[in-house]
């Protein structure tokens, strides 16, 4: 980083199904409780970089910059950000960039989406919107398609059985238990989830994320207001159509940008001792930390089966993944840094990282963020 | 400017109905044209920045960074930023902060709407996303009758006739017919203005601009690869929705953004002498003008009527504006930057200005440039 920026607070809505509640209360409630946890005046944000995918189609509304604005009394420069469901990570790489410009001192990223008020198949066919609308959508797959078709793939080439990915979703049950944040704080067998209704094989339906409403706020600043320092932010870009790729079982943008986040920040792999990923489907865990370089090619569900017996070697979603959080797209990016940071002072841990992507890894972001304090 | 920034190249396709071409057409188009017109090779281009306001609701399309990104055989880091109509000049804005943090060299500037794709009800729907969703939309409004409201209190507090409004649109039909890239080139009296079919009242067919297909481009570098440097990058927020403002003949955005562009840029307002302006429709040109400080409030017409007399004592909108040249919302603003540069360059002029909003001013981008050779 060319400029010590710190996670001076924080602020989350439960994810959850919010019927009583509108995109504007999710967002005001989550940029409220970061401005009480950093202790700040709202009048010292100079800039609101606003994270979203889907208001246009689910809410009707645009201009989500302007509207997070008018929040402030001072209705201070306000943007959004998108990139489908990688918008949060992207938000704040861009908050990163205006801090580093000597633009602001002092930046609110607040990512929301309110996907319940739409009915499923407009989720569905919004959510679509991450792949390519000229070679993807007119076959009429889904993105659990994708993911189904990214997961038939993956087993071919691994042999990794249906038992084995079923521990996936168990653990992050498992982690959720703890998160009064979470979507679902229950706990799920590997069994239950083998026997779910199937969605799109070998995808069972508690392979999934599910669609989730949801705030998350992160107030980044140049002034150590915290022990929470961003040591890299880094983002890649892939076509957003799987068909024009190489391989499937792999996505190169995670890749590229955690090999330009360990550069950025000074650091081996090896010092990264939590992370939290981007689960949007159980396939996607297992190679995502095999991008992440935490595993070899194949061989990812092993930190997952280490997890589920009690000794990880790695601390992969403590928070409990999106797929207990909850998955309102826009907002896990942030929640993702708030957890890891959240993690790193628990245990006294010095380097975490969020990894978020969106699409099926066309734009993804990697934020690795160091406590000074460990 | 923290930093120089240079407008390096830019490129335009022509604004229109383009039924024949997707939004990935169009975006290519402007892209090559901007890479030839500035000598660079594509593997310059260090981030994209894609301005968007309609493409998940016309074209079922997200994710258009990656799609932009998509477009270079070595898929640079990108992302999209999204204001409303004013998403061109925030998009720029974002570009400058990378420019100036250090993270970028060369950013591509990527400005495009596909907007024919959509029925014209499903459009004007879209476009009322630029309003706000709780206060607004449940009105039934549309954004003709938000500013046929603002132009009904206009002519009431300051005795504006139909007669003199119409001088707006003739000037900017005049202004466009030798802009290769205009939708429309046809000349159009003011006679032919005021007869044209009410729209919402006094608004009428020919006070508004049209619904376009189009795409614009900026590569801004912080290497001298033109005499075009931005002297300043300025912007402002304000409620999404007139009923929450003290007044609405006038937009306080565009008053914030000024005063803090001409203090960045360390100009005073007469040193410009062409301007851009946002004419949505032709009572906001009128109101822009006021808003800038180039006229007092209730004489703004007067700058048009000067034009339309052949002695104008600022040149505005001397591309043919919004009106004449269409107006695909999120390329608008970027077109606007590209004109303004043209005419620097044409007229041997020092600076120039191009205003850009989103909604009814609930997002506002000024960019001053600067012609280091006039």
């Amino acid at each position: 980083m060319r400029q010590d920026i710190f996670l001076a607070g924080s602020g989350l809505t439960r994810f959850g199904e919010w019927w009583e509640k509108s995109l504007r209360d999710l967002m005001s409630e989550a940029a409220t409780a970061a401005l009480r946890s950093s202790g700040m005046s709202p009048l010292e944000i100079d800039l609101v970089v606003v994270a979203n995918m889907l208001a246009e189609t689910a809410n009707d509304q645009a201009g989500l910059g302007a509207l997070a604005s008018s929040l402030f009394p001072h209705r201070p420069p306000a943007l959004r950000v998108e990139a489908a469901c990688g918008s949060g990570s992207l938000a704040l790489h861009t908050a990163c960039a205006f801090l580093e410009s000597g633009r602001a001192k002092t930046v609110l990223v607040l990512g929301a989406e309110k996907m319940t008020d739409a009915p499923a198949n407009a989720v569905a066919e919004a959510l679509m919107g991450a792949a390519d609308g000229e070679l993807d959508a007119p076959s009429g797959i889904t993105f659990p398609g994708i993911f189904g078709l990214i997961g038939q793939r993956y087993m071919h080439e691994y042999d990794l059985t249906r038992e084995q990915l079923s521990v996936v979703s168990a653990v992050h049950h498992r982690n959720a238990m703890d998160n009064p944040f979470a979507h679902f704080r229950q706990e799920l067998s590997p069994e239950a989830v083998s026997a779910s209704p199937l969605v799109s094989d070998p995808l069972r339906l508690f392979d999934c994320s599910p669609v989730s409403d949801g705030a998350a706020a992160c107030i980044l600043s140049t002034a150590r207001r915290s022990p929470l320092r961003i040591a890299a932010s880094q983002v890649a870009s892939d076509t957003l159509s799987i068909t024009e790729r190489p391989t499937i079982v792999s996505f190169p943008a995670t890749r590229e940008a955690m090999s330009r986040a360990l550069l950025e920040a000074g650091i081996e792999r090896s010092d990264i001792r939590a992370v939290e990923t981007h689960d949007c489907f159980s396939i996607a865990a297992v190679i995502n930390v095999e991008d992440l370089g935490f595993a070899r090619e194949g061989e990812g569900i092993r930190l997952y089966e280490e997890a589920y017996a009690g000794h990880p070697s790695l601390f992969v979603n403590m928070s409990g993944g999106l797929k207990a959080c909850g998955h309102p797209v826009a907002a896990t990016g942030l929640k993702q840094l708030i957890d890891a940071g959240k993690h790193l002072e628990r245990a006294s841990i010095r380097y975490g990282l969020a990894h978020n992507f969106g699409g099926a890894g066309a734009a993804c972001g990697i934020h690795i963020l160091e406590n000074i304090e460990a």
